[in-house]
């Protein structure tokens, strides 16, 4: 499991906020961008403090415009924007003009919180003449001005050497893991959706102690459209959890659920972090026989949606994100909350 | 007038194309990106050539995804991308993920062609705890790794210095100017619309040989929201010539046309570089009594909008661009062209 | 009005002074490069402290050496060095060398303190082959080392998306408007001397609540030796208050001076903030009807230039520049300020 | 499989380079670092030319000193050195060395050609605390100042994220499928040894046109040192081909060799580009049950250790890299080799 | 005497540490690399603290592995590791990796401190198509993500302008002076044994207010190979001090032992800095009729060799080191020491 | 001797001119700063061709203004512009801002030659809190875009160093050596004027085949005002040649032949490579009892100067630098020139 990890629990108290002293970098200040405005508030609320204010507004050109309200000058400012659609490249220009300005309000140290990093799969040449756009998404984060970066549960763990800052990347597989694990589930396997996912499948296998079935894609012949699906281990007879980092047009999973029902699998779960959740996916989702569906905040769920899919859990990834955030500031390991 | 001038004559025979040869930067290589593909076709046959074959996906993500389905290693790229809306975020990153594209194929030299470049109007701290988004972008077409950028009739000639590339920074105002001198209107005042584009409304002026008036906007007392509009100059019995760089939304046409109106003009013409015409410009500037609308194209007008304008004139700077890319190339003056 | 604005008054106190503690980025330091040791010495009265104390030679072959007499590492020094005439150039790399030798003595953060940014009209390509040396002066700063910038009134607002380290680009704006204001001049006009000057100039005519004329230079046909002036505007019977950024050699200001006389106005006053004054300078508008001068000491004016003007008043931006120091070292908003 | 193909046909006759002029880069130079002069020399043979010459030599305090003996001034210079053990660090920093001396004796374009990149898996930040040496190994190339790199089958793809530079990220797959796919080997099974290399042994089945499976490796409970191994997938009664990126102490494939003869697998062969082979490694393969081990020469492998592994066979990729250097120095496309 | 010089008296006591703060940059935490464990050692005991724990591992492929066991949030982190032989680039690979996982793991302030910083005499261009390795070595510190650099005695004082980030460059000059000067040596010269260090033998000489002789080294006519020896002024009768920076194979100290002998010198004494002592060096010196040879600890020597070499006294400068670095971190004044 | 050396003989001919292709940079084009524009000429000359033209004026702000009167697209300029006095720091601002224009022209590549590079005695911290000019100023060339210096005789080596840009740090040596050697005088001694300049001396008296004498410095006891200079080695009854790098004031040369001839010396001659020659020098060596002064043009040396030293020869450097500059344009060898 890439990353570092910090448990669901032990959080901060009112008693730790009052004995917080500024520190070398200033006061947390918390900026929600408008991406995520209200896990800034969530995460706020841990931290027993308020988010920033500031003013945003778009002109008829589309340009984004923001000022600030509050003085940022010498303090350690977090800003918190994940990058989801609609509106993807606006979230993401959003995220950068803000940095810029915090920057030329000479804030003391600019952290972006980003829960879910976006074009995390255009992270190598695997074809010629492409380019590789998470790497050119890090140059723009660090020549923006950002000094360090949080995210959650990258698609590849490599897209930390992206960045030339330092980065807390953080796992969310705990959260959900615990969470699994308290339901017990008897006869359980753990399916691993995709090939490029078996080794983070293995890890969920390993802690949950189950046994482990990978689903394999394969182009079929000379015809690179059509391809062929097929479970390499056995299911029959057993739960199922699938698992994978993220869902977007849910085509993969609709595909793996009737593929080890096929093979005679019992009933299925579905954990995953990121909600991408297109529009489709939703549709496909509700009419799957998945009996719970466990995902996390990092990208916001419109109640439409989350209307549409009754067994669907959302995990809160706010207290993990607030604990990080002060320990951050503090000068505090974050690593040494998994020996207690 | 800020910038190189070039003017709409003289151009590339077949005759230049056949004893071209490729320079120490390699051939040509048009590109048009998704906003500026009819530009791109444009240019290419002034050149003689074609455009590049690319393909463009788009991810239900929003991810955009570029692969060249032709090599430019070591060849001289110019790729032709607006910044325009709607989608305008969508097209900077497809300008950006291109530029990064070409690159990793190991392009010889990368010209970036913007006709307009946006987020100009954020080019200074003017109130405390904004950013510069247009030095933001300038920093973010050079880390993508552009070699050098070509653009016309920017916001503000500082802008070039945003960048740390060489550019060439056209302007569109020998066009327009040419245009509007072949008219020979009678008794003409050339009316600047706006405090910030008098020095340029003056050039305008003194070339066309026409007195010059300037609209002064002042907001009123206490009320930042209420302003009031004067002319500073007489248009009294003449025919206005409204000059801007850009028209957005025409609000500022609409009461500019108006005032001059009350003041005692006669015929309004109007001319401008950068048809930005968000819906509503469209609208309003149809109802105003304008005999003539003067443009070019360096950001697309749809049919739509340009069938609601029968008044409205766009001229080509496609001519422009084929000339100053081909004179890049070769390592020629573009200046020279004015010694002629 | 470009930039941060902050009024001439609420000034530190000596109690201020007391509850200073060092913050995250050491304690202040004041060094005064040669061309400002009277500015610096004038701030560090408001602040209750002595500039720091350095040895600086010039070899026979021009060579400046500087050696700080006292330790600066870890401490958050302001370098006042303004880009005056004469010796301009020797100025400039007195600043760019002492950035260094801050640099090399581990200093905490470096910040320098350019009342009068010089080459700021070298601001764009506004002709063929010419640079932009004031975007390379600002290189210049980065890459010696500085970590912020504060000035005064730039030529142009832009200037600031030259520098990609943060700046408080502040305003004397406030300063000289307050100073005219309670002079309570009836039928006042403001008068821009140029076009380029105009949206400042309504600012001037906005606050102090008057009308508003422009001056407009043109070049005469094909002439381009010859120029011709107008005011656009009506002064006739009215008291004009002339402003502008800066003044050099006066030349403009005569012009403007006989131009509104000829067109019928009463007293002249004459604002701006730079005090270039060139020896040409001094003598011409010791020569003009104009009643009040009013400058600042953004950069240093001789005791003769003074004495050749008596109706120069010099007000002093050592108070603003003490404040702004004073509030960047403690983390404080500058903005805040205006809303007392 | 990641990186651009190319296949180990169609090179470059006596009459190409007959008609090989400069170019843009100037002439295609070729040295060969102390740990891949036999390659330099075998890709030399393939372009009709010669290593260049240049002293090395390596004084008592280990210092590593370069001179070239002849100019590379303004030529197009393709530097191989492989990164190999022993002396991996020597061997690294004298592709340093040897870049920075390009350099500084202004070489037209450096171009290192580094058949094995090391680090490669210290790519990650996996557990709290620990550096991305990738990452810091990329930085230092470019620092040093190549323009370009060449490289094979990198463990990771998003490696090639960690450059700035362009590069060519071969694979000696098609050099490797095309010799087993010729052996015409019946019931063959692709069994990949770890999951992290899942997807590329799936792109082995689907190109051999095999089943697949997979060999997992799990910690057993609380003891972090005990681990289990199975095969995912059924191997029984076939012929199994083991499929890896590289070998280093041959441990993963004794384990896997065992297992897959323990469920009843038939002929087992090992493929792999990269031959790190460990002292330890030549002895364990030697013992084991392996029908015919199939490598390259992307690192150098000594006569004694050839000796010790008859049933080796090792491809030349000389052949590979001489055709890219000459199309990468020509500006032709390396893509399109495949449309032939 | 090149370099920023530090009595070696009046160091840290148990009551400056009790007052010591955190300060701007965090806590002092001391790492000791492989090469410079001991040397950790004994500059933690002057700061009454302990070294920071980790774990380094060698894999087969002789990657080396870092691992923190502490976290350095935060914290003002003083990494020391000399480079020295064997296994010199290990030494400074392992050195460029823990900056590189500081920095990641978000230390406040990485400052390397390198007793012996190698490939100094790499520091021109002396002979056409060679490198400046000593600049690369800056680079690459700068670019692993060093803040500052604390180093003794560099060959030439010029490398410090090879790196853009302050420095300390210490002298063990004074620890080595007061020994000598102390011992009361009659009838001394001091001699330099190479004409480049001329000028620190001048200051040598100076302060123990000798005479002053100097070896020059010259090629013999055609004839590269063969060199003469000759001593510029008179040693007759003398006691002979010969001054160095570091000694290597031993060479030119015997032939300037022998020379000085022939010459009709009296005792002969040998002090330098950096006790870099190749093999050979050892038994040399050990032949050689020297009466003391004295040196320091800014590289290890194993037991053996001090065994074979009963003359030689090694000052350690571990109590320099550590008052530097409580001043650095306290942003104190390092020059203030020697006004006591 | 430190840098590559070129005869003074071999130059190019008007048959190489004719041969003369365009090559990978493009067209050789030379300017002429202001400091330099005889040897601009000169070099011009050599070249058989003409030095650019560009028009520059000072306003009365000291601001220089440059604007290139012909193109430099795609070409591979040469900017000779020397660090001389009077006027130092304005010829170095003039080399930038011509930098900046060349880059803004898109020149195809940027080459400053800077005969003499100025600062060069700033080259190290050998006292607290001064700064490293020399590196400042190598920064700047870097960071106004050049891509290549040239120069001659750099005061130490070691500033190649600064630079990370490619050089060819070229010396006068052989120029002024083989002036010597041809006069043939007899029994002469070389004698370094100074102990930093004693290995550089070591190789005149190797090349001349000379005995070799030191002139040391010394501060007496602890006055640091008083020095008492002696000559280390034997001069008595033979001809002197001393020999430096430059001549500023003068001071050194004349106690050196105050002293050499108190020693009992013959004729004393004087060479060295910069003359710098400050009023005060010249007046001072008129005075001196040397036979012959040999110098360079390395600076521009007044005609009045020169007539007030009859006994003044100055070599011209243009030869050496109109074929190094052709070599370097056509990617040629410069150290071939000496296997001729």
């Amino acid at each position: 499991m890439s990353g570092t990890k910090v448990p669901g629990t032990k959080y901060i108290t009112e008693e730790h906020v009052n004995v917080r002293s500024p520190g070398q970098y200033g006061r947390i200040l918390l900026f929600g961008g408008s991406a995520s405005g209200d896990l800034c508030t969530e995460i706020a609320e841990h931290l027993h403090m308020k988010c920033g204010n500031y003013t945003r507004s778009v002109f008829p050109n589309e340009n984004i415009f923001i000022r600030l309200n509050e003085s940022v000058r010498g303090q350690d400012v977090y800003l918190v924007q994940t990058m989801s659609s609609p509106m993807l490249h606006e979230n993401i220009f959003e995220l950068l003009i803000m940095v810029d300005t915090l920057k030329r309000d000479s804030a003391g140290r600019i952290n972006v919180v980003v829960p879910y990093l976006s074009y995390a799969r255009s992270d190598k040449k695997d074809q010629p003449r492409v380019g590789i756009a998470a790497r050119l998404l890090a140059n723009m984060i660090e020549v923006a001005g950002a000094d360090r970066y949080i995210t959650i549960d990258l698609h590849a763990g490599q897209i930390q050497g992206f960045f030339n800052i330092p980065g807390d990347v953080l796992t969310a597989f705990y959260l959900l893991g615990d969470y699994v694990a308290k339901k017990q589930i008897e006869n359980l396997i753990v399916v691993s959706t995709d090939l490029g996912f078996a080794k983070k499948g293995r890890n969920w296998a390993e802690t949950l102690g189950t046994p482990h079935a990978i689903i394999e894609k394969r182009r079929l012949a000379n015809d690179s459209k059509s391809e062929a699906l097929s479970v390499i281990g056995d299911v029959r007879d057993k739960n199922v959890l699938l698992v994978d980092d993220e869902v977007l047009t849910g085509g993969s999973i609709a595909n793996a659920v009737q593929l080890v029902k096929e093979e005679g699998a019992q009933d299925v779960y579905l954990a995953f972090t990121h909600p991408l959740l297109a529009e489709k996916a939703v549709d496909r989702l509700a009419e799957l026989p998945i009996k719970e569906i466990i995902t996390t905040n990092t990208l916001p769920i419109s109640a439409e949606k989350r209307a549409k899919l009754p067994n669907m859990t959302v995990l809160s990834i706010a207290p993990l994100l607030g604990e990080v955030i002060w320990r951050a500031n503090q000068g505090r390991s974050v690593g040494e909350l998994f020996n207690e």
